[in-house]
């Protein structure tokens, strides 16, 4: 009957998937909300001025090798963060990692979790890849560099553990 | 050249990845729209009044060991979801839950599925984890318990497979 095969099996060869390999890197995470040019938009207030709860925040960040905002950009963090803590500053965080030089250029990460801003050391799901990163899973450890109380600007270390084909 | 060698191959021995373990447990998670500290605060409208349909809402929800809202508490599902049924009432759920108690504290499942909200059970899956759970894969079963088509409180059964390190 119409539409009940529109999927087939075909050889798992097809995806050519050879040995898992676990790849490691740091790249800073910079979230500018300041100046004439964030990156980093709030798109829904918070619903009180109490707490942030309820914002939601749109980003196009920064991914650079070092902790200076105009160290070599290697990517940018794209994605949505909503503030989803009552009694704790904690973030959901939906972002991919776009890849922009050598060979990884093209290539990205999918990074979902809970971001408990204020924690030492935070660490989120990396929940799939593109590209090289194919069928990637791994996690991410956030700690954060530096952070403007005032401007509200941040930029957080993202140590990377992805196990990939 | 310039942030071409970000990314190395490390061992994978690194993870200490030992044998996968299937972890299930059962957690009743309040919805709670209703009174002066809601956990539940859509924070933004449906497009029209026919349906849901484009409402979001953030979550901070409890997690408890029983039904009854001040059973014990195990953690907070904090998250997002989004009315995505033009036609059904489903909506988009993409949460974490985070736990608070023993060994798990500090631990997370990350949720990311289809809620068709009438269904008797909806199947989710669980796409990430981190800390006790990194690496989780799995699906959850929620199963309304009871919902109050007044004040749109509700309590659901989520009844989690969790496949982890």
């Amino acid at each position: 009957r119409k539409g009940e095969n529109f999927a087939k099996t075909i050889d798992k060869k097809h995806f050519g998937l050879r040995k898992e390999k676990l790849t490691h890197f740091r790249v800073y995470w910079h979230d500018i909300l300041s100046g004439s040019n964030p990156s980093s938009v709030v798109i829904n207030p918070p619903i009180s001025n109490s707490s942030f709860f309820g914002s939601v925040t749109v980003i196009d960040n920064r991914l650079t090798t070092e902790v200076a905002v105009n160290s070599t950009l290697v990517g940018q963090a794209q994605g949505i963060y909503a503030a989803t803590g009552q009694r704790d500053a904690s973030a959901l965080m939906v972002m991919n990692f776009a890849f922009k030089t050598g060979k990884y250029n093209g290539s990205s990460i999918a990074i979902l979790g809970r971001n408990a801003v204020l924690t030492k050391v935070r660490e989120m799901p990396v929940i799939g890849g593109s590209g090289l990163f194919r069928f990637a899973r791994g996690y991410v450890e956030a700690r954060t560099m530096w952070f403007d109380q005032k401007s509200g600007d941040a930029t957080v270390e993202y140590s990377c553990y992805v196990l990939h084909y």
